[in-house]
C-alpha cells in the first residue's frame, strides 16, 4: 500500500437534497478534510433514497475512486436504507453490532428518551464493519474495507457527521498513505477575484509544486498554496517562501490564513492592543456583533452593542443629535459618525462600529437608493466613515456590510500603536 | 411534447467545490425550483474544471435525464471552460453572441470598470444558444436545446445564478410540461423528526397522491404535502383537506407554511397585534435581533436591541440589579427575567426577549455547563423563562437558541388578544 495515491468520492444519499430541502454542507466539510489529507477527489454524487440508484451510485463511484464516503440514510426512519445497500454491494450480510447497540442504549437512556424499535434498527451493520460512534445522535457510522475498496458511511445530520468524520474517519484515512498534501490558505478582503488573478497571473502560471489558486467567497477571496511532499514538514518548508513573497506583495489585503476568520483576526487585534469595543447597528440589526462574537474570548474587549433601528433609539441610546437626523437623515455619513462616537461614549469603549443604511428591498429613494450603507468606525478619538453601494438582496447586502465593517475596523486597528 | 415527463440533473462544475472551499448552495436552489415545477430529479453531480471529466459528466447526465443544468465555469478566469464543453457535447461551434456582448459592455461601463480581454471571452456562446442575461455579473448563461435534450448553463456565484434561474430559466421550463406537481410545506418547531414520524406514521403510509414526508432542519421539522395534477388549481384542491387535517392534529406545533420563516411569522404577529419589541442578548450577541430583522417591515415594531455581553452592560443598560447578578449569576433564570423586563423598560416596548447562557466552548462549570441557556420572554407584563440544555458547538448552540427564542415568543404572542 505504500506510495499508493488514494482517491475518494462522496455520495450524498437523500431525497431531501434532490428536492432542495437541505443544502449539502456535508460534502464541503468532507472535501476540505480529504484535501488536507492529500486524498484526491474528482467527483461527488447526490442520489435519492432509492435502493437501485444507491447501488448504481456505489458501482459508479468505485469505478473511479478507492474510497467512497456516503452521508445520509442511516437514520431510524423508514426510507433510510443506505446501510443495506452498502452490505449488498460487498455481498455481506447485516448483523447486529453489539458495540453499536450499547452506544445507542447508553445515549438514549442518558437523554431520558424512550427506545423505539426503530432505534434498534440502527445497531444493524454489514458484517465486518468497524462501527463509528455517534456522540450527537443514535445512528452509528461505519468503515468497511475489502481489499483496496473502502466504504465509509456516515449519518446525514451535520452535527452528527462532522465530529464523526473529524475524530474517527480522518485518523483512519491518515494511516493509509505515506505522502501528504498540505495547503495553506491566505484570506484576502478588499480585492476581487479577477483583479487578484490579473495581478498574480505570472506567478500562478510559474508555480507547479506548490501550486497557487484563488477562490472567490462572498466579499472576500482566498489564495491557496498547496504542496505535495513526503512529510508535512517538507511541505510546509516548500510553502513558506511562497507565502512570504505573497505577503510582501499583497500587504494588508491579506487578513489571515487557514482557520483565521475576519472576526478572529479583529478579535485578536482588539485583545492584543487592549482596545475595548462597542457597536451600534441599524440595518444589520445585530449581525455585526453576532459575527464578532463568534470569536470565543471576545468578552475581554466587547462591552455592549446597540441595535438602534428607530430614530428615537439612535437619539436615546447613542445621543445622535435630533438635528443631525433631521438635516442629513438616518442614512448619512453624519449619522454614522455620530452613532459610532455615541456608542463608544455610552458604552465607555475605546472603539466602536456603527452601521446605518438601506438593505432593501424597500426604503430606497432616488437620492438614497437601496444598497447605500454607511459604516462609521471609531478608534481612540478618530472616526472614519465608509460609504458602500451594494447591489445584492437584503440578506446579501447585510452580510457584505458586516464583512466591510470588520475589514475597515481591522485596517484602523493595524494602524494603532501597541500598548 | 404533451404529457412528457421531464427529468433534470444538476452538474456543479468547480474544483473549489471538490476541495470544499465553497458549499454547493446552487444545487439546492435549483432543486427547489425544479421540484416546484414538477420536474423529477434523481441525481446530482459535482465535477472539477477538467474538460474530459466535464464531458463525461454531460454524457452520464444526458443518459438519465432530459434537462441538464450546470453551474460554474462561465467566469473570466483561465480554468473556466464549461461552455466549450457544452458546445463540444452537441457538436456545435462557439461564436460571439452580440446580445451577450452588449450586456457585458453595458454592465462594465455602468460600473466604471475597465474591460479586459477576459471579459470578451464571456460573450462567446455555443451556436444557437439562447443567452440568459446576468443582472449581477458579466458572465451570461444560456439555454441550448437539441431535440429532447436541453442544456442550461448558469454562472457559479449564487448572487448571479439565482436571479438568472428564477427569472429566466423557470419561465422557460414552465412552458415544457402540461402537468404540474405542487408542494405545500408546513413548518414545525417544538417536535423532533422521529416523534413526528411516529405520530403521523399511518397517515404517511396511507397517502399516495398527495404524498406526505417529513424533513428535519436545525431545530425544526418540515412536513411536505405534494400533489400531482393536471393544473395548479386541481393540485391545490387536493392538498387543502390534508393540510386542514394536519393543522387540526398538530396545532401550534405548526408555525407556518412555504415561504414563512419563524421571523416572518413572529414579525407579522407583532405588527398585527400592535406589540412593539426590544431584545437583550448576551451569548447570542445580536443574532436574535439579526434574524428577526430579516423580516422586511419589522421596523414598525422593533425599537431597540441591547447586546449586553458584560455584567456592567447588563446593569447599566438593562437595569439588572447588581444583587441578582451576584446572587444567581449572569446565566440564571433570574437574570434572564430581569434582562427581559429591563430591556422592555429601557426601550419602552410592550415585549422583549432576553438571552443569557454559555454557548461554549469555554465558560462552563459543573453547575452551569456549556449549553445551559436561559431565554426570557416578556409580553405585556408577563415574563416566562425557558431553560435550554444544548449539546452542539458554539455556533450551533447560538443558532438553536435563536430558534427557540423566536418560537417561545411566537407561542406567547398567539395567546395575546387582538387589539
Amino acid at each position: 500500500m505504500k506510495n499508493k495515491y488514494w482517491s475518494a468520492e462522496i455520495i450524498a444519499i437523500g431525497t431531501e437534497i434532490l428536492l432542495g430541502d437541505i443544502v449539502n454542507t456535508n460534502a464541503s466539510h468532507i472535501a476540505r478534510g480529504l484535501a488536507a489529507l492529500g486524498i484526491d477527489m474528482f467527483h461527488q454524487q447526490v442520489v435519492g433514497d432509492n435502493p437501485a440508484r444507491v447501488l448504481d451510485a456505489f458501482e459508479l463511484a468505485f469505478s473511479r475512486a478507492d474510497i467512497v464516503i456516503t452521508t445520509g440514510g442511516l437514520g431510524p426512519t423508514g426510507d433510510d436504507l443506505s446501510k443495506e445497500m452498502g452490505a449488498q454491494y460487498f455481498g455481506l450480510p447485516m448483523e447486529e453490532n453489539q458495540e453499536a447497540r450499547r452506544n445507542i442504549e447508553d445515549r438514549l437512556t442518558k437523554m431520558g428518551r424512550q427506545i423505539t424499535p426503530n432505534n434498534w434498527k440502527q445497531a444493524m451493520l454489514p458484517q465486518g464493519a468497524i462501527p463509528l460512534q455517534n456522540a450527537h445522535g443514535t445512528a452509528p457510522g461505519f468503515i468497511l474495507r475489502k481489499e483496496d475498496q473502502i466504504l465509509i458511511m456516515l449519518p446525514g445530520p451535520p452535527s452528527e457527521m462532522r465530529p464523526m468524520f473529524d475524530d474517527q474517519v480522518c485518523p483512519y484515512l491518515r494511516t493509509l498513505s505515506p505522502e501528504v498534501m498540505i495547503s495553506r490558505t491566505l484570506h484576502l478582503c478588499g480585492i476581487g477575484e479577477s483583479a487578484l488573478e490579473h495581478r498574480l497571473h505570472e506567478r500562478m502560471e510559474r508555480m507547479t509544486n506548490p501550486t497557487l489558486a484563488p477562490y472567490a467567497k462572498t466579499g472576500m477571496v482566498d489564495l491557496r498554496i498547496t504542496a505535495k511532499a513526503a512529510s508535512e514538514e517538507e511541505a510546509l518548508e516548500m510553502i513558506r517562501p511562497e507565502e512570504e513573497a505573497l505577503r510582501k506583495e499583497l500587504g494588508t489585503l491579506i487578513y489571515g490564513a487557514d482557520e483565521d476568520t475576519l472576526e478572529s483576526v479583529v478579535g485578536a487585534l482588539l485583545i492584543h492592543k487592549k482596545i475595548s469595543i462597542s457597536a451600534a447597528e441599524s440595518c444589520t440589526g445585530g449581525l455585526f456583533s453576532g459575527q464578532l462574537i463568534n470569536y470565543n474570548g471576545i468578552s475581554e474587549v466587547y462591552k455592549a452593542g446597540f441595535i438602534t433601528y428607530s430614530n428615537e433609539a439612535k437619539e436615546q441610546f447613542l445621543g445622535v443629535p435630533h438635528e443631525t437626523l433631521v438635516q442629513y437623515g438616518a442614512v448619512s455619513q453624519q449619522t454614522a459618525k455620530a452613532m459610532a462616537e455615541g456608542a463608544a461614549k455610552a458604552a465607555g469603549t475605546d472603539a466602536s462600529v456603527a452601521i446605518t443604511g438601506i438593505a432593501g428591498p424597500g426604503g430606497g429613494t432616488p437620492e438614497k437608493p437601496v444598497g447605500l450603507i454607511y459604516v462609521g468606525v471609531h478608534v481612540r478619538g478618530r472616526t472614519e466613515v465608509l460609504e458602500l453601494h451594494l447591489s445584492g438582496d437584503r440578506q446579501e447586502n447585510r452580510r457584505r456590510t458586516v464583512i466591510q465593517a470588520l475589514n475597515k475596523l481591522r485596517l484602523m486597528l493595524l494602524e494603532e500603536p501597541e500598548v
